[in-house]
């Protein structure tokens, strides 16, 4: 099969067969991962821009390590201090990096539909969307994928249940869109207010208490809860989410005994989940972690390296 | 011809023979940025520091794209949260750059004389200007020149006409500079307010209306206007500015029908520039820019690498 | 020999046997400073993150230089506008880089113990402290040591004079115990209400009078004044500081003629040192610099690359 996507914008008109061979691919690269040393060609000689308008270290850190891995050149540019608080529009600085000789952008921005704005501007450079406001996080929800799969082989039939500030979240939404088309039935719970309120147009069930949403998942995503909730009088508490929402020994007993643990990171331990969950030993935050490494390599490789 | 050069502090000690080699040096190197793979091995080894004052994301990005291309090895050194915001003299900081090992230095400065002062300290090490306070910025100059250059062949007896903010402006002062040189007349425009008390000894004709201005001209450079140049009173308001001193198609009918419309970037759409024009046939703005990786590495090729 | 550190979080687990065998590994990196490519390929497909969580542009550019003459692929990752400041642990975020790829991190950290905590929270990667509180500062004591070993030949026997800031400074902290090691005698000098309670703990003696602490001296060490001491009362001025303790020509009449000159650097000029000593041709400033990108490189080649 030949690889068709230039870019990454969100996963909407990925196919099925697409993912499975894209998580293949990154099988290929986590194997990478391992060696002593890690590096490969593949893009020696591509520049990629790595433009965050949004501060986000740790998506931009996995993103350089994979570009580096692949022996492209990085150069960063964050919003501050750049043409951007000069006033230059979205599309003049998109022109700018592809006459520069960008091969590639991995743009983060609070704007939806930022990435495909920017895509539509390049003609020839790859756009990879690496967060655009509350709209999608594709590469997480890849990474999230790939996690999983490497766990639980074929996910078809597979229950997930998303906890937490579904609302807020681009994770939620991109994860559940590929795991949806995987074949994995999603179940968000969490406080009403921190719900859409098109939960049924994003495919997804909901069930506030997240000792029935889980009964027989496979796994338990967590969304990270952020302080402001509280003062937005979204939560009562932090303490009283966790209690009630929080991934604990005492809700994981609901779950499948061999559900999987998982969480974007940064956690907050003791809020949405125990520590003792997350350093336990069904927990995969780390494997998510690092199958980001390994699913951006397999992405620029495909994308910008044309798979060759 | 040998080059000379070890550094490129201004472009008063450069003879128009060469220009003309550098410009031919630049071509070279612009081909580059069009092949799949854009990177040469010419300042392998080579430690190059882009030590940033001022925040200027554009100009150091092109500085580090150009860099990289030639796989120099890059440190970023922005003066924010740096040594120098520790009270440390410039001197004490060139002198720690060269004892590091630096090969060039790439700097952005705020006062007049800068980088002059940083290349009398530094006993190896090559100084590049990358604008130092309302001096000069000659690099700017030198991409100017060549994506002009490349449209019209040579430059002896064109007529190039600089509007709007030439007093706080080291685009025009370098610009004035080295198309003088190549033998371009320079008329420059704009509001009275905005004009620097030495026009004369600038070498440069001076015609408030740019209608008149830009008669018979073969290029039309538009100078970016700060917004704070409305709060100081300097001009009127940004849309009067427009209206009279923009680059709109009411103006460019002044012109020679074929005139290049240039712009130093970011560009202000609807300020000194009208969105047709700049995306326009007649504008090379996006010219400029890819001009400004190949006038880099061609600089650094010559200085630092020395040629071979 | 073989080398048998992982990591270096202080020097206290160093023997004076490795702490010389390091010194000549540090010559053959900084015989490399002077070759016109600078660059072997000792760590080529390492991965390190410099990890800062306190600004320190010079430590980190040093080490930047020495990963990348090496060869590493080097990612920065500051502690503004990461996960820290969403709250993430420091072990979750060293388990991150860990899971990430990591092979090494540098980190400069505000809090004592923190880089032996993070040592102690990775299975694989090296850990290197930049600069932990006021706890150590290891790589700047190297420098120090080997600054001087290339001066002095051995150093045992040889006494050393600190003046100024011990009680807020890592650097004197380190340097104490790697010099003495060596067999160095140090003498601390300055106000009394900048030394710690603990100083014959040390090892060190003290003597308020930095004219009689210089006796017979083979280095004058001076430590950098914060201007915030003197807001905070413990200097009665920077000018009076500079009188009674700076290096000046009047002081250095009663060290050896010979007695070298040091400074951690950034300098204040005209405070702890005035500039004839600073410039001067007793002072080795400046040979530190250069010393310290020698012992990074020779560390993480000892350490990452596992000598080999």
């Amino acid at each position: 099969m030949n690889w068709r996507h230039k870019c990454l914008l969100d996963l909407d008109d990925w196919t099925r067969e697409e993912l499975s061979l894209f998580l293949e691919q990154a099988n290929y690269m986590e194997e990478l991962l391992n060696r002593p040393i890690k590096k490969v060609p593949a893009l020696r000689g591509k520049m990629i821009v790595n433009f965050f308008f949004e501060p986000s270290t740790r998506t931009r850190v996995s993103f350089e390590l994979a570009e580096k891995m692949l022996s492209a050149d990085v150069v960063n540019w964050s919003a501050s201090g750049s043409s951007v608080s000069k006033g230059e529009t979205l599309r003049d600085t998109a022109w700018t990096l592809e006459s520069m000789g960008a091969d590639a952008v991995v743009m983060r921005h609070g704007a939806v539909g930022a990435a495909d704005y920017l895509a539509r501007k390049l003609r020839k450079a790859s756009v990879f969307n690496a967060g655009d406001g509350t709209h999608g996080h594709p590469t997480q929800a890849l990474l999230d994928l790939h996690s999983a799969w490497k766990k639980l082989g074929s996910l078809e039939g597979a229950k997930m249940v998303i906890v937490g500030d579904v609302l807020h979240s681009r994770v939620a939404r991109s994860d559940i869109k590929a795991f949806s088309k995987m074949g994995v039935k999603i179940v968000l719970s969490g406080p009403a207010t921190l719900m859409p309120r098109d939960i049924t147009c994003l495919g997804a069930e909901y069930e506030p208490d997240p000792k029935v949403a889980v009964k027989d998942s496979h796994m338990v995503y967590l969304l990270r809860i952020q302080q402001e909730r509280q003062r937005q009088g979204l939560i009562p508490s932090l303490d009283e989410y966790h209690v009630r929402y929080g991934a604990t020994e005492d809700l994981l007993k609901f779950a499948r005994p061999d559900a999987l643990v998982m969480h974007p990171g940064p956690i907050n331990r003791r809020v949405e989940i125990a520590s003792e969950i997350a350093d336990g030993n069904q927990s995969i935050i780390l494997d998510q972690v690092r199958s980001g490494v390994a699913v951006r390599m397999a992405l620029l490789y495909l994308c910008v390296g044309g798979g060759k």
